[in-house]
């Protein structure tokens, strides 16, 4: 039975919707802190070398230059950071590890100061040969990116492995050796990057005890912890403000730019901001290329029994959130099938290029594709319907798929078939069409840590104080409607205010699906003791019980009929003519949250094709996706969510690369590198499912990363089917798949000849 | 029995040292707002007409010029606001009341381009005949200031009458015709202006539902409610951030520039900075000039039995924060003296000159001085030692001097004596020196709501979220050191967070010396919610109970000898890698605080002076102030606010007058207005007395304001009893001074002959 509610499953406005159609949002590119000079950085041209000697002195000279900082200035901080793996320096100390890496930057008066004083910056290399890919890297004898062990490096990594990650249950290869069928496929997923609109931007004060940045950061109690550490100082020394953000994606997940920056600030005495153009976006950051081989044993009820996944993630050049990328990877390869014999390993691996990171459903897109894609050719090679095959095989509602983990949530069958029949699944379809499906299911969330303060003030309007980020989800809108129902008042009477360590509570990230049900639940809490005192105040005033008030719009009613606004309760309290109720809501690991993941993430997509022959051109002409929302707070919201993540999949589905030549990106523009335009989006039909069963307020779980993960696999399988070729390796241009085509034709010949 | 304190009490450096002395500070004209455009205000150059006519399209067509304000723009808005009797339009609507008020105002890409747009607003003034003081504004058909009744204007206010407080006990005026004998005089203090260092500065943003400015306010949450009632938003739409304050002095108290900017900025579609010269911020506010007649009677043994005190207080074009000054007047002019019957009448007045509000210690220096050179007149009169004689009158402590009222608190008598030791007093003094004293006690204080809320960090650190403007006098510093002391943290380890109504919880006010004692106990409720959180948090992880715990250090002990840091207590709580907990304090009117006054502040002084009868010119040799502070929580911070404030006071008794010719105000400017400078400061002494029995934190009351008022009786009776002529009009210029001494002269030579 569900609550009757006002405010929460409504299309209610986004309260960020104002400033940014008018233009007034702003960012962090956007601000000018009084005194503050213009970063520029000077990066590597090659992908590996020794750093010789850097001579800054005629940089230095130049009128404007304010400071000139290199891996000299550091000696006094600890200038490496990374999650797990601390392997990355805040600028390129004796070595270079790819080609785009910070070497140097300049503080200056002006931006074309600064980008001058950066050519008179001389740096002598000794370049030394790069691994580039994972072959190379894998490669007995390559040279190791890391000559020595960065700080918290597992034990195991050894060469250039970076991270290892292994799930495992029963005996899997002896089960593969006993299995009816055996099955054994390579996928590769290219190197993505995010492109969020908004390139890293930061500025950063550092001359005094206080460190403050104001930064494009999604977590900003992270980056704050990274700094304090650097740097030296304590946590509430180091204020880390976030703006506006234009987009993550997991691109501005972590810490990224904000320490160069505040080394920065701290040699040159002042505010310096440094904000990244587009191209040194991409040298920042991309999701991981992958190679993953699965090997699948069905028994002769087509039933999985043993399924052995091996995964390499190219990491690039620094760990950044590589560990925890490829421990998903490990567990999201499995899907959400049955299978009484598993192993997955999955590897991070060093290579020369620009750090890979967080990126929209961590280590899934990659490997749900290998599974999603296997599971069809499965189903093709026994005779099966795919639909049928996965139904066979999928985890049943309240049963858990491994051991020591959460019970699946969500009726993934139903799901399945419902988009099944979204695509007409079954019906006869076009000539060269095809229809796909697939089941995408993510261990979601990270460490379930926050904190809000709501505040009541004495006219009955009401601030929430969290550090979710805002970077174009709505976050800020769905929490304003959890606290207005949870104080019942109208929404427009709630506000949120920016995130800023200094001002608002502990939050431990805005990423992995978790901002709604996580952080919600600690407004909700917040909001409830907020309720709590007010009814204290109201009763009396009112002369009545507290448990007997009844709240709705701003007014709380005694049972004989009389009123008080909250603002008057407010007043009343304090007895002055001002004042406000301060309610605090925690949220902490254990309880709800055990055992993990904090919840499954599901989305099914459903996807039909139609190919050109003669190009190879692959047009998506219809796409189905389902959600598993637990309740949709603000339906056009989690639609809009659902919608986006699905169309991000298409991106590395049909066109997106980073490309690479001798350790060069060649791409990294929007003029090169191909996202999806508008001309490329199918009718699209959004559905989602509210069981109102999440662990967060009025049974919400996460959403808006589950939908990226299966369009690589409904497109590639309803490709298959429109014209007979199975691709492997993604993005499928035209140009793959018309070779993959006159391939496959040729075959035909020989074995027809 | 004191506590053992170990941050409170200490001269820790203050929070806001490193950034103040090395000009790092950012007050509010150092911001720098995207989009910003910058504002100039057109006043007007007549003290009182009706404005026929304005024509500002010349201006509009500047290029640069942004928008032009006039009233014709505040059709949708409420104009008006003020203390209590809301007569103050944000600018000129129809009529102008004073030389210099605003009458419209330009935003404009630059100040010059603004500033020369006024020049192009074409004003048509229809002159009225204003009235400039208070003679002629209590004249029988005075024209009138205000010709409709304002909005909260009290029934009494008629003609140039603002507003009238009176207190009364017993029946004064038979008491006087039966008194053994009575005395009658008359006292004229002069019209005076704050000068803090900084000028009054806004920047306003209110280009959509939101408004937001960055302003030197003294008052943030009062400035929010009266832009939320004028502008019709709710109280979380708006947001007031209160940079570093360079002085205010209640010059800045309440609303001042704000609406004005705000109104600006949201014509202009942009954020504005509006930032007065200081000629401007003498055009803004200043302190009450006053008359004071006092009627005393003494019985035979030199007992007060009957006071009737009236003091009418020139309150300028608009009531600003005057009627409160009024009242607090009417109760001051009493001072600290035990009288059966008394009646005080204090009047506001209007006249068509400067606004007059808040100025450290409102309505007292006025008053205390009439009250405090009558003492020491009628002690003359009747052949008593000003100080056997203030003894014998002087309330004691715990005795009630009014029904209703707070008992006093300190020991006057005691005090007075300690002074008197201090400078001298019963020593023969040199040649044309003379020596005084003066007890000054205010009824201290303003409404007792505030809250705070602590957060401590995962690294064992904390945040105070307060809103007290820092505004010189060390708050934060004082705050931080109860903080530190409650939470037991060294002081290093705790950091106070700048005021922001959207990042900091409610306080009424930073004035009437109440932030160290109200906000004070804010903080340390707060801290006492985290410690318990803490408590809880060690005793779960050490396997102790809570209230075996010691606290020491950022460290917390069991009683098995096991430890725990605060940061690890706070992790383990969250079960994750960060986390933070929070605490919530209030402070709220009624229990502690009544019976009022909140506290009594008491200052006692005492003077030696020397005179040069050719010039007039008198010099202070030698000043010693003694304040009762409950406990110096800073003792180097509370000496220099007890200095400051006697060196202001010696700013009004020997050198500060707002000069008016014909409505012109004439020496608006630190050039032709004379402050104290370095070369007139007496040898100092100060003391405290800190008896721990106020009823803030650890038994502070408040302080900083008490020592402005025994200087000017101090100095007058020091003079008089150097030169023999007593001096009932300030400023004691060296030309007053010398009329006097011929007047005198010129009448002993008459007596004489």
């Amino acid at each position: 039975m569900a609550e009757a509610l006002r405010v929460v499953g409504r299309p209610v406005p986004r309260l960020d919707g104002f400033e940014k159609v008018t233009g007034r949002a702003r960012y962090t590119v956007d601000l000018v802190v009084p005194g503050m000079a213009h970063g520029a950085i000077l990066r590597s041209p090659v992908p590996r070398a020794r750093i010789l000697a850097i001579d800054a002195s005629r940089a230095e000279r130049m009128p404007g230059v304010v400071a000139v900082l290199t891996a000299a200035d550091l000696r006094d901080i600890d200038p490496y950071y990374g999650q797990l793996v601390r392997d990355r320096p805040l600028i390129a100390i004796d070595e270079v590890r790819y080609a785009g890496e910070p070497v140097a930057a300049v503080a200056a008066l002006d931006p074309a100061t600064a980008q001058e004083a950066l050519e008179r910056i001389e740096v002598a290399y000794d370049e030394l040969p790069p691994v580039l890919d994972l072959d190379a890297a894998l490669a007995g004898g390559a040279p190791r990116v890391h000559a020595r062990r960065p700080a918290g490096a597992p034990p195991e990594a050894e060469g250039n492995i970076c991270f290892h990650a292994r799930v495992a249950r029963g005996d899997p290869e002896a089960a593969l050796a006993g299995a009816a069928h055996t099955f054994e496929h390579t996928f590769v997923f290219p190197m993505v990057y995010h492109y969020a609109m908004e390139p890293h931007a930061v500025v950063a004060a550092a001359d005094g005890p206080a460190v403050t940045v104001w930064t494009s950061a999604q977590h900003p109690f992270l980056v704050r912890a990274d700094l304090a550490r650097m740097f030296g100082r304590a946590l509430e020394q180091v204020r880390v403000v976030v703006p506006y953000v234009g987009g993550g994606f997991g691109s501005k997940s972590y810490t990224k730019l904000e320490p160069l920056a505040v080394a920065l600030a701290r040699k040159a005495g002042r505010p310096v901001r440094v904000a990244l153009s587009v191209a040194e976006a991409c040298l920042t950051t991309r999701r991981h290329a992958a190679r993953v081989v699965l090997r699948t044993g069905v028994d002769r009820d087509g039933r999985l029994v043993a399924r052995v996944a091996t995964s390499w993630l190219d990491t690039g050049a620094y760990a950044d959130n590589g560990p925890r990328v490829t421990a998903r990877a490990a567990r999201r390869v499995l899907g959400g099938y049955r299978c009484p014999h598993v192993r997955s390993d999955a590897y991070a691996v060093y290579t020369n290029t620009v750090p890979a990171g967080s990126f929209r459903a961590i280590g899934a897109p990659q490997t749900i594709w290998a599974c999603e894609v296997q599971m069809d050719l499965i189903a093709q090679a026994l005779g099966l319907d795919p639909v049928e095959f996965r139904a066979r095989n999928l985890g049943r509602r309240g049963e858990a798929l491994l051991d020591g983990e959460r019970p699946l949530d969500a009726d993934l069958e139903a799901g399945l078939r419902r988009v099944a029949a979204a695509i007409g699944w079954g019906h006869p379809a076009s000539p060269r069409t095809g229809r796909g499906l697939a089941v995408g299911i993510t261990d979601a969330g990270a460490e379930p840590v926050a904190s809000a303060i709501v505040r009541l003030h004495a006219d009955g309007s009401a601030s929430v104080h969290e550090s979710s980020t805002e970077l174009g989800q709505g976050v800020r809108t769905v929490l304003a409607q959890i606290a207005a129902e949870a104080l019942a008042l109208p929404v427009e009477r709630v506000g949120v205010v920016a995130s800023d360590t200094a001002g608002t509570p502990y939050d431990r990230s805005t990423g992995a699906s978790r901002s709604t049900t996580v952080m919600g639940l600690a407004v909700q809490a917040a909001c409830q003791e907020v309720r709590a005192q007010l009814a204290e105040a109201a009763a009396a005033a009112l002369g009545a019980g507290a448990a007997s008030l009844c709240f709705e719009a701003g007014r709380i009613r005694a049972p004989d009929g009389r009123e008080i606004a909250y603002g008057d309760a407010v007043r009343a309290f304090f007895g002055g003519p001002g004042g406000e109720l301060i309610g605090r809501g925690y949220v902490r690991g254990g309880g709800r949250w055990a055992p993990p993941p904090l919840f499954w993430e599901v989305g099914w997509g459903g996807a039909e094709v139609a190919v050109d022959d003669e190009t190879g051109q692959v047009r998506v002409a219809r796409y189905a996706s389902l959600a598993d929302v637990g309740i949709a707070v603000n339906p056009p919201l989690a639609e809009g969510q659902d919608e986006g993540a699905a169309m991000m999949g298409l991106g590395h589905t049909l066109f997106e690369a980073l490309r690479y030549e001798a350790g060069q990106l060649q791409n990294g523009n929007l003029v090169d590198y191909r996202v999806p335009l508008a001309d490329d989006l199918p009718a699209l039909e959004t559905g989602l499912v509210e069981d109102h069963n999440g662990p967060g307020a009025h049974g919400v779980k996460g959403m808006g990363e589950g939908a990226i993960n299966p369009v690589a696999p409904a497109v590639t399988t309803a490709l298959a089917r429109a014209c007979g070729v199975v691709v492997t390796e993604l993005p499928l241009t035209p140009e793959r798949v018309w070779r993959a085509l006159r391939r496959a034709r040729a075959q035909q010949a020989v074995s027809a000849g």
